[in-house]
C-alpha cells in the first residue's frame, strides 16, 4: 500500500464484490467495453494471492493527485480469443510516467463500462495504487475522444500503449483528441487488435471537475442487486430497472446480428422479434462496439449517451455485442445517462450525430 | 555551435557544398529516399540566416558521444506534394532525448541516399550539433530494420516519429527491428505517409562498429564530380563510375513504369527499351522504393544490396523512382555496395530474400 493511500480512507475491493463489479460493469457497458469476465477471473487470483485492489472515494481527492486513466483499447470480439498477459496497462502507465516525469498517485477507470471496469483493478494491484470511484464514460464508449476528460478540456497528451510483447508507445504530443484517438486506434490494431491504454496525468482538481463520480459503487451496487434477485429468486430486470431509475424497452428474440470488425471496431446491427407483452414488434439495435440507438417497430425510442443494454432473459447475465447471436431471448432496457453526458459540448463528442446519424436528435429517456 | 564541435576537428557544410551533397545523395539514393531537392532549399535558407551545420569526421568520434540518427520516413511520391514544415526530425530527435533522458552529442544520418542526406543537417543546424560522417546504409533502404545499426545488434529503441503538426510519438521499447518498422510505418501513415523518425541513442563506439563511414564525404564528392564534369562538358556518367567503382549497366529510354503506393512504399516495376550501344535490348528494373534488381533480357545483372541508379542522359541528373515516367532516356549504373551490407547477417535483412525474392541471389557487381 502506497503511502497516499495509507492516509487516507480507501476500502478494499474483496473476492465476493468482483462477481457483483463485473455483472454490473457489463450492464453499464451497454454491451460494449469487452467481457470482464477474464479480468475478474484476474483479479481474483491477485487478491488470492495476497495482493490488495482498493478504491479511493471521490471525495478523498486532492487538488495535486496525479491521476491516469487507464483501459483496454481495441475490438473486444478480438479480446476474446488474443487474451491478455495481464500487464499491458502497467506498462502503458509506466510508459506515461517515465515521459512525464510525474509520479501517479491513483488510478481512475477510463470507462467504467465492461473490461474497462476491471483492468484498473489490475494495474493498480500491481502499481500499488488505489483506483478512483468513478471513471471517464459512466457508460462504455468505443473512442478515447468520447471521455469526459478530453470533452471537458483536459490535455491528450502524454499517453501510452502497451501491447503483451512488452511493446511500448509513447504519444509523447498530439494536436487534438482526435489525433490520441486516431494514433492510438492504429497503434492498437499494430499491436494485434487489443492494447493497454494509459491516459495523461490529471490533477484531483482535473479528477473533480470532469469525471463521472462515483461509478465503481454504482457498478457494484448494480451487480449485487442482479446476485440479490437471483438468489432470492426474484426478477433481477425489475431490480435493474429500480437501481439505474431504467425503463425496459423491449422483450425480444435475436433474429439477426450482421457484425463485422472494420479497423478494430466491432460495427453492426441486432434485429429482434418481439415476446411476451413486446409480442408481434421489431426492434433493431445499431451497434458500434456498444449498442447506439434502439428503433422500436421504426420509431427510435432510446439515443446514445443514455445506456442501451440488454440482459439475456434466461441466465440474466448481461450480454455484449461480440457475444450476442441469433436465438438468445433478451430483455432491452434503457438507462438515463448521467447528466455530464448530456451537455451541449458533451452531445457534440458523444451524441447520436458524432457517430452518423445526423438525423437522429437525443431524446433524454 | 556547441562545446563538443568547438572541441573537435568538425567542418562546415558551405552553400556551394549543398548542390554537390544533394546529386551525390541522390545517385546514392538508388532511386529511391526521396527527392533531396526540397531539403537543399531549406539548407540554403538556413545558411543565409547565419546558421552553421558542421560536419564530425567519422575519425573524431569519441567513445561516449551520444548519437542519434535521423531521418524521414513514409512514401517518397507524398513528400512532393506534402511538403514538410522542416522541424519533424528536430521534434522526434527532442521526444528521443526526453524519453531516454539522455543528451545527444551529434546527429548521423539514417540514411546517405536522397533526402535522408540532407533531412540531418537541418535537425542538426536547429539542434546545434554536428552531423557524423557516415550513415546507416551507405545507400537508400525502404525500412529500417534495414539499417546496418540495427542488422549489427544495436537497441531498437526508443524511438519517435514527429509530424508538421507536432505530433511526437515515442516508440518507447519494441519487441525487436521489425516491430519497430511495423510500428513507425503505420504511424508515419497515420500522419500522412511523411514523417520525421529519430533513431535510439548510440554511443560513439556503436557507430563506429556498425555505422557506414565516410558516406556524407563520398556523396559530397561524387556530386562535385558532377558538376565538375557538367561545367566542362565532359561525360557526367563516366565520372561517376570513375568515383563509384561502378559499371554502365544500360542505356535505354523508359517505355514503361508501373508504380503504386502500397502501405506508405512506392512499388513497381519500370521497364526500358535499349539506345546507343544497348539498341535491341531490354531492361527491367524492380522497384520497392529504391530501383532492387535490373535484368536485361530477362537475365539478372544487378542485385540489392548492390546500388542501381539511373541518370537522365539529357540533364544529367540522377533520377528518383517517384518521378522517372515514359519517354525518360536514362543511364543505369550499378555500384558494389560498402562491404559491411555484404556479410551474411547484412544480406538476410537487404539481399534479395529480404525483399521477396526467394529466387534471386547476391552476385556482387
Amino acid at each position: 500500500m502506497t503511502v497516499t493511500s495509507l492516509r487516507r480512507k480507501t476500502w478494499p475491493i474483496m473476492d465476493a464484490d468482483l462477481e457483483a463489479l463485473a455483472i454490473g460493469a457489463a450492464i453499464l457497458g451497454t454491451g460494449g467495453g469487452g467481457n470482464p469476465y477474464l479480468g475478474k477471473l484476474r483479479a481474483q487470483e491477485l487478491l488470492k494471492r495476497g495482493q490488495e485492489i482498493r478504491i479511493l472515494p471521490f471525495e478523498e481527492l486532492r487538488d495535486d493527485d496525479v491521476i491516469v486513466s487507464v483501459g483496454g483499447i481495441g475490438a473486444p470480439v478480438v479480446g476474446i480469443e488474443k487474451i491478455e498477459k495481464g500487464d499491458e496497462c502497467y506498462l502503458a502507465l509506466k510508459a506515461v510516467e517515465a515521459f512525464s516525469k510525474t509520479r501517479v498517485t491513483a488510478l481512475i477507470p477510463a470507462e467504467i463500462g465492461g473490461s474497462n471496469s476491471i483492468e484498473p483493478l489490475l494495474a493498480a494491484s500491481h502499481a500499488n495504487l488505489p483506483v478512483v470511484d468513478g471513471d471517464g464514460m459512466g457508460r462504455a464508449f468505443p473512442e478515447v475522444q468520447m471521455s469526459t476528460f478530453f470533452i471537458y478540456g483536459l490535455r491528450p497528451y502524454p499517453a501510452a500503449l502497451a501491447d503483451e510483447k512488452g511493446n511500448q508507445v509513447v504519444l509523447g504530443h498530439v494536436q487534438d483528441m482526435h489525433a490520441l484517438e486516431r494514433f492510438a486506434r492504429t497503434i492498437a490494431v499494430d499491436m494485434g487488435a487489443t492494447a493497454g491504454f494509459a491516459l495523461p496525468p490529471m490533477s484531483g482538481l482535473d479528477i473533480r471537475r470532469t469525471a463521472v463520480p462515483h461509478t465503481v459503487t454504482q457498478a457494484l451496487g448494480l451487480g449485487r442487486a442482479v446476485l440479490e434477485a437471483r438468489a432470492k429468486r426474484q426478477n433481477p430486470i425489475e431490480r435493474i430497472l429500480e437501481v439505474t431509475a431504467g425503463r425496459l424497452l423491449f422483450e425480444g428474440k435475436i433474429v439477426d446480428v450482421n457484425r463485422q470488425v472494420v479497423k478494430g471496431f466491432a460495427r453492426g446491427v441486432a434485429r429482434l422479434h418481439g415476446i411476451n407483452s413486446f409480442s408481434g414488434s421489431e426492434l433493431t439495435v445499431d451497434i458500434q462496439n456498444e449498442n447506439l440507438i434502439a428503433r422500436r417497430d421504426g420509431q427510435v425510442i432510446a439515443v446514445v449517451p443514455d445506456l442501451i443494454s440488454m440482459i439475456d432473459i434466461d441466465t440474466a447475465e448481461p450480454t455484449t455485442t461480440e457475444t450476442i447471436r441469433y436465438g438468445f431471448r433478451v430483455a432491452v432496457i434503457g438507462m438515463p445517462a448521467h447528466p455530464l453526458l448530456k451537455t451541449p459540448e458533451a452531445l457534440e463528442v458523444i451524441g447520436p450525430k458524432a457517430f452518423g446519424y445526423p438525423d437522429v436528435n437525443h431524446q433524454p429517456l
